[in-house]
């Protein structure tokens, strides 16, 4: 557990624009989650507002490339950009082959660019409670763009969709993807569509994913559009972006740029309310030794018992939240 | 919500063996956990105990074709098997294409095999709360091996392992599999590793885990076999089938099989418990409009802030678990 001298000595380094800092703390909210109230009331002076993008896609697709090529166009455009990559394959999260994060070199080394690597599990509150958190760290750090790169699959990733602006789905040919994608409930999440390596044959892809478009009602008037790029050679990545700050406009003249950055706190401020009520819990009945007696029960007396007794036990449970003075 | 009455028609329908009764069972508790209860509270008089398998492995690894192969090998057995898919690409699950669909047919007529397969995400409690669920249905069913088949990423997966015997990790050569799955953590977890498709180089992948194996230390004098299967031909299901009945034989002669069994207690007691709590909070704090106040709050006054106010609000709060006279 960190204390509170070094929290407060890494805050003044962070209020510094010192990069060190700013990776410690995000150390911290990784592994501290209750320690984050300690950093963050320290920054009720900042009013930074980061874009957020999410780029989505199995792996192999080219993720870390399209993101390494994007990034470089936004650092050209002279604005920051902080990377969380939750990617097991992905070489910013040192999943990937030397050919990879070789290619990568470049843009990491960029004074503008942060970046952080989560690996898929393994974080007290889950995965998608890491990356809002570190997604605040880099927006209270001033960083203008934020990408979160994820692998498609799962509800943490689903979480994490809570948590950007513009969701990017990236798409590959081969495998029959659009129809895999459909099931898994991915293909429909897309603000724009990303149809990556299109020399091994990507229009018909896009093609089936215009179909697909054709066969959906936009509410809100936005129609996802269908790009196609080959992130290794940089062709269309210029389109892709563009794309990009078209959502984004969508966004902020619909006013739905508001109500996502609403999600995200209510996201966070449930997130946040769980956990601290699951402490409560942790500390007032699993520390007495009652669960190795339920535990004991169920393997003496039945297992499938365990259901009613506890729907018995709480019955008459309460929780008594009491309204800070 | 299902009423008390249709759950109680349908419990003695299932305790006549019903085939559907089961079915529809199994679609109660996984809409509708808080009714679980009610179903489980039947079956006190019921003794069986089901040996549980987890089969993992990314897509394309021939999971399906696998799990297909060994349940009709323990059908011939004269054994009963219940099935439970949670891959998005599993023909099981309906995520596949004709072809594989068609591969399974013959296991899926017969009268002892018992499918059910799970989207990948949008469950109430979680994923791994429905697959323990079903599972303790069909164990109540008089199932005699249950088989648990997953892609094997993510938090969710990871839970999965907790409530399972025996976890076989399913490999195919190529796409430098065994570093990342390593990398996924997935590769530590494997009570038996099975290179499939080996016909496709598979050797090299088996010898790397044994290289692995060989690095690893065992205290309970258990090494994870590697096997080598070509699960569309029917290659190696035999070896395979028996490492299993070696892993299951290794676990019950060590006490071992005894302490899976007290956590997936354990797993189940803690998600009951946080359920009931879950529903206490939203009854008592979301419902109150409080929670649009506070995201109002995070608008209005400063993102970061939310972090420190509700930690201040909830330091008082109160939990009280009476015990059932």
């Amino acid at each position: 557990m960190t204390d509170d001298k070094t929290i407060e000595s890494l805050v003044d380094r962070f209020k510094k624009k010192d990069k060190i800092a700013l990776a410690r703390l995000i150390t911290i909210v990784e592994n501290e989650p209750e320690n984050a109230f300690k950093i963050f009331k320290h920054f009720e002076d900042i009013n930074n507002d980061s874009y957020i993008i999410g780029l989505t896609g199995s792996p192999g697709v080219g993720k870390s490339t399209l993101t390494g090529a994007i990034s470089q166009k936004i650092l050209d455009e002279g604005k920051s950009v902080g990377i969380i990559s939750v990617d097991p394959t992905s070489p910013f999260s040192g999943g990937a082959f030397l050919g990879d994060r070789v290619r990568m070199t470049n843009i990491s080394l960029h004074p503008n660019v942060f970046m952080r690597s989560l690996a898929s599990r393994g974080y007290k509150g889950g995965i998608s409670r890491a990356v809002f958190d570190i997604s605040m760290l880099y927006e209270a750090f001033g960083i203008d763009i934020i990408i979160i790169e994820t692998v498609g699959v799962g509800q943490a990733e689903f979480d994490i969709y809570n948590l950007v602006y513009t969701v990017v789905v990236i798409l590959v040919p081969g495998y029959g993807d659009v129809i895999q994608m459909q099931k898994a409930g991915i293909i429909e999440i897309g603000d724009i569509y990303d149809v990556n390596k299109k020399d091994l044959g990507g229009e018909d892809i896009a093609v089936q994913i215009e179909m697909m478009l054709d066969d959906t009602t936009f509410q809100s008037g936005y129609r996802p559009p269908v790009v196609l790029t080959d992130a290794i050679n940089g062709e269309g990545i210029d389109e892709l972006l563009q794309y990009i700050w078209d959502h984004k406009e969508h966004l902020e003249l619909s006013e739905l740029l508001k109500e996502k950055k609403e999600n995200r706190f209510s996201y966070k401020i449930s997130e946040l309310i769980y956990s601290k009520v699951e402490q409560i819990v942790k500390k007032s009945f699993f520390n007495q030794g009652k669960i190795t007696e339920l535990i004991q029960h169920a393997m003496d007396d039945g297992k499938f018992k365990i259901y009613e007794i506890i729907h018995n036990k709480f019955e008459v449970m309460n929780l008594e939240v009491k309204e800070e003075e």
